[in-house]
């Protein structure tokens, strides 16, 4: 619980000077979902914002380009601003368009966040911003990131080993990285990544995301997991493929060994009659993704547990609002992952340090993620990471790493650039389409 | 909105090595409220945290004994932490045992905020702790307290004019200062209060401390202020004095010159009451006075803005907390104010620029304090406060002014040592009692 007591002495000119984007592909597993299959390479957009003093601070956020158009004019309207000035990172979003095709009133079910708005986009651009603002505020004032979000109130944040359904490879004749997972497409395959998550990691909990197989199948491989890990808590989420009645069907097949049943079924409306009928807490990153969300599902009693995406609730601080709010209510808190590097879980680590009422161990993806733009990767033991004390997110940047991922996105014929999990679906079944939901 | 880009050079040790508490008397004018007047002197606790290096952070609090006594066990507890670990305050005050003879399940109606719980003295504590910690903090960094904040959105803070009924002085046989502003126990007296609050400080906005007198003379104090002041925004607070139906024929009478109705009524059912049957918005710092209020409250959407008191509900960092819920249920939000120095008003200004969503002008007793224990009163003009970008809070200590209001303190008989407006009420009227509410 100690916070580092010494500043080292700074001078800072806290003032950006310069701002650098650099867009990356990433290798990612075919792990499998409601709406497909991860693609061999995920885009992600890797920020540094540089200081008068030379002070560099590391952000990370979605690598799209509906995501890289809105960062270009942003990152410009940052020169000559302070990196403490992060209230005003918000009033500066608001001066930059975002194009209207990026913004329709259709369910983005590959993003799995609803429908997309100008104001989720802005806040999904501002957050990796806000990270590398932190960063480099917290290196010229000798501070690690958790002290200036107030300090921290644990030492280790905790992890839950995040299982997927998985193809042993990605299809033939698509370029891509073959991983050491092996494959995972029944209850069996589904323990045995639960040990080597275990293994490798030390994990406690584990989350599987469902959604893939009918519901018996999935409940089955819980109940195995039940079975293997006495205990330990457990999670489902089929990112609302299933109907209310499905929903409650499984949930009460499951009841004994859940610790929360996640986005079970998809809008407030129907997480808030599944609510009303079980006791199985209900936990979601998809009927409450933006602050304007919240009433209606709190008031309601549709869910409660909020797992938060730093990425697109608008950084670290808007995460700790939401926290506060969650306290206020009585809505459990915890987070949620989607592909990412290390830049982001420490910065997941740094925040989640600092909320008192985190009591459930938080998701990544981590794991997954062969490759990193970091020195040294952060590492997980007994199932944690332990929170930095050194300077702003204590993670350096390696520039070799960077720069050969960065090529991979330069050399991409445009296919991996956009994140399409049914896309990468149909080049190994050419009728896949999208299913309906509910699916089940 | 620009925030100082460069932070000097600090090499800050932030280890706290000393905490002094200094309990003072002020003089108080004698300000009529629904429980009796204010007495001529009123207990405040001067806070002043010292760190390794010589840098003194500057808060305060209330300073009736119930506070002295959980401070000064309090401030030895955080003799060698950080001024940067602000969250560890609260989990600290949680080891500070509260006298069970301060707690009770009464409503405690000299203080307006509800049922007396050890949580809310915990708060009111940490408060000043938290802005003394704040205030060293930026002074070691550089940074203004609002920048430690996230940074300020507005350059100005707007006030109000708060208008009371009072005495021309205090009653024969009690020691007390003398003030300038003379009588207000009518329409006319309230005006003329209003004319010469806007002559000294420009005040744009008036609230009127109501639960006086019997509602129809303060419903013709609002009306007259509405025809002296055409346009400006007016305010009427008579602290909960009111049931549901007088409450209602109060707002039918100035529904057209209302900005917003301030705790008409006691509780948050009666307050509900009074919502669901006018469109005029209800303020309230007595239904929700702490985040276990919140949730009752917004739901049942008794209150349109909650008046945020730093003080009371844990600080800067929490005012902030309180203030995002508002933005997430569409509540509005301002400040309210107890009698308070400067070092008080200072932090509510850095707090409030910091704030999004502040669309009132906040509360303030400031000009009603005619002593201080600043070198340099903090100043109000065109009823604002600009923004301090000196580092810390911006204010400085005056001690022989601090030293003088002190030994006023060590001189009391323990008459003034707790604020008890009606124990002041009975020096003029022996038969005085504590009306019972609602009174009208």
């Amino acid at each position: 619980m100690s916070v580092p007591v010494t500043a080292p002495a700074t001078g800072a000119d806290l003032t950006i000077t310069d701002v650098r984007l650099t867009p990356i592909l990433v290798a990612d597993p075919p792990l499998l979902n409601a709406q497909g299959v991860h693609q061999p390479y995920t885009p992600r957009l890797i920020i540094e914002i540089t200081t008068t003093d030379g002070i560099t601070g590391l952000g990370e956020t979605y690598g799209d380009t509906k995501y890289l158009e809105l960062a270009r004019p942003y990152a410009q309207k940052l020169i000559g601003r302070s990196v403490a000035d992060l209230n005003g990172l918000f009033t500066v979003a608001d001066e930059v368009a975002v194009a209207k095709e990026r913004v329709d009133d259709q369910v983005d079910v590959g993003g799995l966040r609803g429908v997309q708005t100008a104001d989720k986009l802005r806040l999904s651009v501002v957050s990796g911003f806000e990270v590398a603002c932190l960063d480099a505020l917290g290196k010229a004032q000798g501070l690690p990131v958790h002290a200036l979000l107030g300090g921290k109130v644990r030492d280790t944040v905790e992890y839950s080993g995040y299982l997927f359904y998985k193809w042993g490879e990605h299809p033939k004749g698509i370029d891509s990285e073959q991983d050491d997972w092996g494959e995972a497409l029944d209850p069996s395959g589904i323990v045995e990544q639960a040990r080597t998550f275990r293994r490798r990691y030390g994990f406690r909990s584990f989350k599987l995301k469902g959604g893939v197989f009918e519901p018996g199948q999935e409940i089955a491989a819980i109940r195995a997991l039940a079975e293997a890990f006495p205990g330990s808590p457990l999670r489902l989420d089929p990112n609302g493929a299933w109907s209310v009645d499905t929903s409650l069907q499984v949930i009460e097949a499951l009841k004994d060994v859940l610790e929360y049943m996640e986005d079970p079924t998809l809008g407030t409306a129907a997480m808030a009659a599944v609510s009303a009928r079980t006791d199985t807490p209900l936990a979601t990153n998809m009927c409450v993704t933006t602050f304007d969300e919240i009433k209606e599902a709190f008031t309601r009693d549709a869910v409660q547990v909020v797992l938060s995406d730093h990425h697109y609730w608008g950084g670290l601080r808007n995460t700790r609002d939401l926290a506060a709010i969650c306290r206020a209510f009585g809505v459990g808190v915890s987070m949620h992952s989607n592909t990412h590097l290390g830049i982001s879980l420490a910065a997941m680590t740094h925040v989640a340090a600092t909320v008192p009422n985190l009591h459930h161990a938080c998701d990544s993806h981590y794991p997954w993620q062969s490759e990193d733009v970091l020195s040294e990767r952060v590492a997980f033991r007994d199932g944690a990471v332990t929170v930095s004390d050194a300077p702003g997110l204590g993670v350096t940047l390696d520039r070799d790493k960077l720069d050969a991922l960065h090529q991979r996105w330069l050399d991409d014929d445009g296919q991996m650039r956009e994140r399409d999990d049914a896309a990468a679906m149909r080049v190994a079944d050419p009728d896949w389409e999208t299913p309906a939901f509910p699916r089940w």
